[in-house]
């Protein structure tokens, strides 16, 4: 499947010119329409908002619209590609937000790899938009971009590698647990992968109540006290791995309940699973291939096994939550993405799964599923009105 | 018709919400459609312009898009209203390339003042886009801004306050000059204001032969050696009014063949025009009042009157210009925007007028005339490819 889906990728990207359009929303039939919808009419619009520049939401696009903003440094499992080059991607999820949210959404690809110019940047161009998506930014930049943007910007800014995948994941290990009839205070995790994406999902699953997480990267355990630790690593390694083991990835992964991967593709063995408690949970998510394969995992006596990829069960996947957290912001006027929306997105999504219908095979819905964009947005708006 | 037009427009700008959506090229149905547009067929596009920055032209929005970008510190004739109260005149410079010129425009309202922020936030953003559409920002900083974009970027920068106004000045000059029999080389013009597009239009008339021209200000005639010029003014004082006349707006237009107004409304009365040349030219394209009133003007003596209006014949308007401008700059992949294209626009748009139709109430297309955007969008192209 993989390369006629990219030959059919190239040739429609070819074809459609990218993967989003502008259109007008006015009619400019004649003079009259050309008055109304820009001068001398848009003077009105102008000076309501000079007026008061909440008036902004009512009369321009802000209230829909969101910015998709990337640098390309880490594009998919590309790396550092740069900007022109992380375009597509950036369009794919102006693409997704429009199609599942109904969300305006305009890709922004940034010549910067400079985190205080950044933030600038982005500073500067958010008196358009209603929200800021940040996309495949590098870690450890990454982090501050966010910090720094949440501090100054009165929209709020989402970091999509970091809080998707952390949200996806806590709704699928939800109903993993129901599964396994383990409770989330007593599990031992070991997540793979200290980026944005590994680090946000341990910080969740802190809050989520898991009190035993082991974070591990290409050179096995984080643990307190390593130097070569980046400052969000540092921060981390303070509330994780507690009894300070140290190690490789297969040492952590012993009597572990759950194995989160946020890695590359195939570096767990069927051996290091064996290693697990029973009933093991294994979410398996590089894309396009998995830390190790379902099948091989199955074997290995994984009972619940998810993925990145749409040709296997339970796949956990970002696109089950952004669309719906922009839908809510911009519906209650968000201020700010906290901690508890994406609890409550966690709970909303594991919810859509009934009592009746879950099982090993089925932990996580569809993107497809036409109810998950409102389950997520309706967590925003109710925890945004508490 | 005004106070209708403006709450039409406030209306039709809220039901709407603004005047552009983004929408999607490409089908979502299932997770084959999202494996295409999005991961993991994306990888293709993405690597591809990664070995070749070239092919964001072919595989992404690029080619066709242009940001539009403000300030908001000099928006139609309200001033310095900041970014947020200057997006509805942004988006609807979107709807009208959209709607003429088939070019996606992308509205960016920029929260800085600053002019080396801007030019740094402009080019951060910039591989995203085919073009840059400079709008709204005050003089005299826009013309730094737009010199050292040009210097800066591989993509035309166009400030439309600057070109538009000139170019659509020129081809009316054109065939008014054809009217009164008068040679271009032979006349002399009064530019009332100093700003953006008054300098941009004195700068293009002289390209055009144009011997003699006095611009003025609030302050009245524009002088080599006054000290309170900014340095865009010190510039064109160097190549106007070598004659050196000192005073004011009336000490100017006296003998004047052309009266080109940029300023404000109801600053030139019948007494001014009784002075200037007989057949005279008067181009009052102060929004939405004119310098003077075309029937005014006409019983003063003018011979061809045009205002920017579109209630009375002759409407000067940039919408003339710049979609025209960015259809042919993507079209032809042009990097700059260079003076020998912006007089064949003019030449182009003024050849719209058959000999047989041209007279004093018909001396430029309508907006609303099919041709008009082709007709610049092939003085631009033919000028590229000489």
């Amino acid at each position: 499947m993989g390369v006629d889906v990219k030959e059919e990728s190239l040739r429609l990207h070819k074809e459609k010119r990218g993967t989003i359009e502008v259109v007008g929303t006015m009619p400019l039939r004649n003079s009259v329409d050309l008055a109304v919808a820009y001068t001398p009419g848009v003077v009105g619009p102008c000076m309501e908002i000079a007026k008061d520049e909440e008036k902004a939401y009512e009369y321009t696009i802000k209230g829909k619209t969101v910015a998709v903003v990337t640098n390309g440094t880490a594009v998919l499992g590309l790396g550092n590609i740069g900007p022109s080059a992380g375009l597509p991607v950036v369009e794919g999820k102006a693409l997704l937000l429009k199609r599942f949210a109904n969300v305006d959404a305009i890709p922004i690809c940034l010549d910067s790899t400079d985190p205080d110019d950044i933030v600038n940047t982005i500073k500067n161009i958010a008196p358009g938009f209603g929200g800021i998506h940040l996309e495949d930014i590098k870690a450890p930049e990454c982090f501050y971009i966010e910090d720094k943007l949440k501090q100054e910007l009165n929209i709020p800014v989402y970091h999509d590698d970091q809080h998707g995948t952390a949200i996806a994941v806590l709704a699928g290990l939800y109903n993993a647990l129901k599964i396994v009839k383990k409770n989330i205070n007593n599990i031992k995790v070991v997540i793979n992968g200290a980026g944005a994406s590994g680090i946000a999902t341990a910080k969740l699953l802190i809050l989520a109540g898991v009190k035993n997480i082991i974070l591990c990267d290409i050179d096995g355990i984080v643990c307190e006290g390593d130097n070569s630790l980046n400052e969000p690593q540092r921060q981390i390694a303070r509330v994780t791995n507690r009894s300070l083991e140290k190690g490789s990835l297969k040492d952590a992964i012993k009597n572990a309940d759950v194995f989160i991967g946020v890695s590359a593709g195939n570096v767990v063995t069927g051996e290091m699973i064996k290693l697990m408690n029973r009933d093991s949970i294994v979410f398996a998510l590089a894309n396009p291939i998995p830390e190790i394969m379902p099948g091989e995992a199955k074997k290995s006596g994984a009972r619940v096994i998810a993925t990145g990829r749409s040709d296997f069960p339970n796949q956990i996947n970002n696109v089950l939550v952004f669309p719906g957290i922009f839908k809510g912001a911009l519906s209650s006027r968000v201020r700010e993405i906290c901690d508890e929306m994406k609890i409550a997105a966690a709970k909303e999504l594991a919810s859509l799964v009934k009592k009746d219908e879950l099982n090993e095979d089925y932990i996580i819905p569809s993107v497809f599923n036409k109810n998950v964009c409102d389950a997520v947005a309706r967590a925003v708006m109710n925890t945004a009105q508490k």
